[in-house]
């Protein structure tokens, strides 16, 4: 226990405090430490999924004849060896892009930080999902953004429900910063936005001067058919949002922005000011591992690890969900989304469940008004098999122990109301 | 070449960006870079000071028995195991603190953005010393801030200067969110605040209520004499940044806040929008890296390399730098100051300098005004004895030629007058 119990310096606190959350996540995170729990919380990676082997070489590599550059201060733009690693990763997706187009962050989440911190002022809109990655949410909050939010459906992004808003904000006379879309896979709903809207986004944000920030995490993830086309390839003034944590490791904290070189030279100021450059020492190591493996086959062995986990998740939901619930069949990554009865309110259920030794994250976390609350995001990547088809079969017993009582409830007094909405 | 040459996203970017500036740091240390120029620009250590097997050895360790939480991403506010080794490092500081006043950052540079991030609000004040560390001015210069400048003598900060500054606000009815100190072998002067001036610091800090944020990346590093009190050892509710980038790696890319738990609560949201958390990879080697080595012992090389540098430098200054210029003598750490005359203008005479092949920083940069023009910052422990004897050496003849100049200019037209200070 600290020594000072009370927060004395309240009074100086600047006025985004009030804006930034804490996310559910992490709070989550630290029960879904506890072994005896299954969790479907976390945005983890599976321990299997990391080339430990691989990595070791790498490190030996480095340390034998590149020490004095892996442990000491690099460029603010990351070292030019994982830079030119990046461009043939992103030239596979037909992304033709230069070193000096690519700035190095840790994780993508420091990108979504510097993107905040370049663009957005007080009450600056931007548009966003929703729901969308809570971890964006926070970031931008903390630039007190005011967010303008498009709903999903099993297609994605609404190409139409956008239009409409780009044109009452038009009409407003209000430019938005920037629209911020995970198109695959998306964090946390699993849905993919089709080849068709695709095309629309891109042809919108032209037709409205619309900088789009593709965040793209889990794109290579895919366990059926092609891959899908990244919005950078069709319009290459996008900014694009990678990173190393989902196909290699998230322990090394690398990430990567690709944009137009004016708006790099922008956020390598943010960068420098938010902590002057990324560690060498895992860029090196990351880089050596590059030029000395095959990460496709890697990526192979990652989706094989997490198809199995996706479809026993799918398996059981189809055995033991209550047929009032829904969910969503996503093609890759890591996520599904659960939506239940609009009077059950899955933040109210997380203690229950807990209770019962198994955890989600409450899909309200992930709207900027944190208003729905009848839904719940399940990731399927980090528990084994077992544990899913375990974890899944109690969450259902858990849900039908609350639609249960609501209904017996209701039936004494009067019909359930929307009460996941209020 | 990127593809976009002109930045068509201007009237996108947020106010802050005219507050951020491109650090002269940075821009030097490409120059820095090349091998045939002798560089007292960066804030480097030297790689000599890397403990390159004993961190092998901490690596194989890990990768061995811990590469699941090694590669995985770990709590916000670090591992449980790396803040223990933090409170007995600061314990032999006479500071007692638990984990939970603990919070693992990306360099200490980070500590400075969430500092920034938790308190300035656009147009807050705080107060700095002037010079002061330049990382520093740009961190919260994000957040648009105001800063209160403490000019500094041989003894640091000058107390009195500090007592006027905060009348004189108070009678303005503004409240300073902190004072930003770095009491130890300041960047970029070089001069220690006097143990009396501590203990009046702290006193002045009661009486009107200031926040102090104490910045100790080179306190350990003292050639001389004892090791100086930290003022947090004095007052607990100090907020202290510390960092590994001097003492064994900048690019491991770790350094910690301690302070008090309400504080810490604050950061720790503030890191959680800013990137999730850091390195676990990085995080577990040092924890390794501590438990199995004495890094006292480790820190005892460092001195003795840096010192003689220092004492290298300061021979050569003596022996080569015209009787116009002066210099503060550091009893420790990695940077010293020289004055010229104040019709010298540092920024310009750089070119001049460069093209004589040796660098240092204007001491423009170190103020947040970016006004006083004659003084320059001068890094002792990145290079070589004889370079920096053979550098000095160039950089006088540079700076007697800019004299002779701007002399027999005036001896023709008039006196040299305060050019320097415009």
């Amino acid at each position: 226990m600290g020594k000072f119990k009370f927060d004395k310096w309240t009074s100086l606190y600047a006025q985004r405090i009030g804006s930034i959350k804490s996310s559910a996540i992490r709070d989550l995170l630290s029960v879904a430490a506890r072994p005896d729990i299954i969790s479907f919380a976390g945005g983890l990676p599976h321990p299997k999924s990391f080339p430990v082997s691989e990595i070791k070489n790498a490190f030996e590599e480095v340390i034998k004849k590149d020490a004095d550059i892996a442990l000491q201060y690099g460029p603010s733009d990351g070292l030019i060896g994982i830079r030119e690693e990046i461009c043939k990763i992103m030239a596979e997706d037909d992304i033709k892009i230069y070193p000096d187009e690519v700035l190095i962050t840790e994780g993508a989440q420091q990108a979504l930080d510097i993107v905040g911190k370049i663009f957005i002022d007080p009450n600056s809109c931007i548009i966003t999902e929703a729901p969308t990655y809570v971890g964006a949410i926070n970031a931008f909050s903390a630039y007190e953004v005011s967010a303008k939010t498009i709903s999903l459906d099993d297609d994605g992004l609404k190409i139409e429900e956008l239009i409409r808003s780009l044109e009452e904000l038009e009409e407003k006379s209000i430019t938005p910063k920037f629209l911020y879309t995970v198109p695959n896979f998306q964090n946390p709903s699993g849905v993919t936005l089709s080849e068709e809207r695709r095309e629309e986004l891109i042809t919108i944000s032209k037709k409205y001067d619309l900088l789009i920030v593709e965040d793209n995490p889990y794109g290579s993830l895919y366990f059926e058919g092609e891959k899908n086309r990244c919005l950078k390839s069709i319009d290459p003034g996008i900014i694009y949002l990678g990173t190393f944590s989902k196909i290699l490791s998230p322990g090394f904290r690398t990430g990567w922005v690709a944009a137009p070189k004016a708006i790099i030279d922008k956020l390598i100021q943010a960068k420098q000011s938010s902590d002057l450059c990324c560690s060498s020492f895992n860029q090196k190591i990351i880089e050596v591992y590059l030029k000395n493996n095959d990460l496709s086959k890697h990526i192979e062995k990652i989706k094989k690890l997490y198809r199995v986990r996706r479809d026993t998740m799918l398996n059981a939901l189809d055995e033991y969900f209550p047929e009032e619930a829904t969910w969503t069949k996503p093609r890759g990554g890591i996520f599904l989304w659960a939506t239940l009865p609009e009077y059950i309110n899955t933040n109210e259920m997380l203690a229950e469940a807990i209770e019962e030794k198994v955890t989600y994250v409450p899909g309200s976390s992930f709207y900027p008004d944190g208003k729905r609350k009848n839904s719940m995001r399940l990731n399927f990547s980090f528990s084994e098999p077992e544990e899913i088809n375990k974890g899944i079969k109690i969450l259902a017993e858990v849900i039908k122990d609350q639609i249960a009582i609501v209904k017996s409830f209701y039936k004494i007094n009067k019909k359930p109301d929307k009460g996941g909405q209020q």
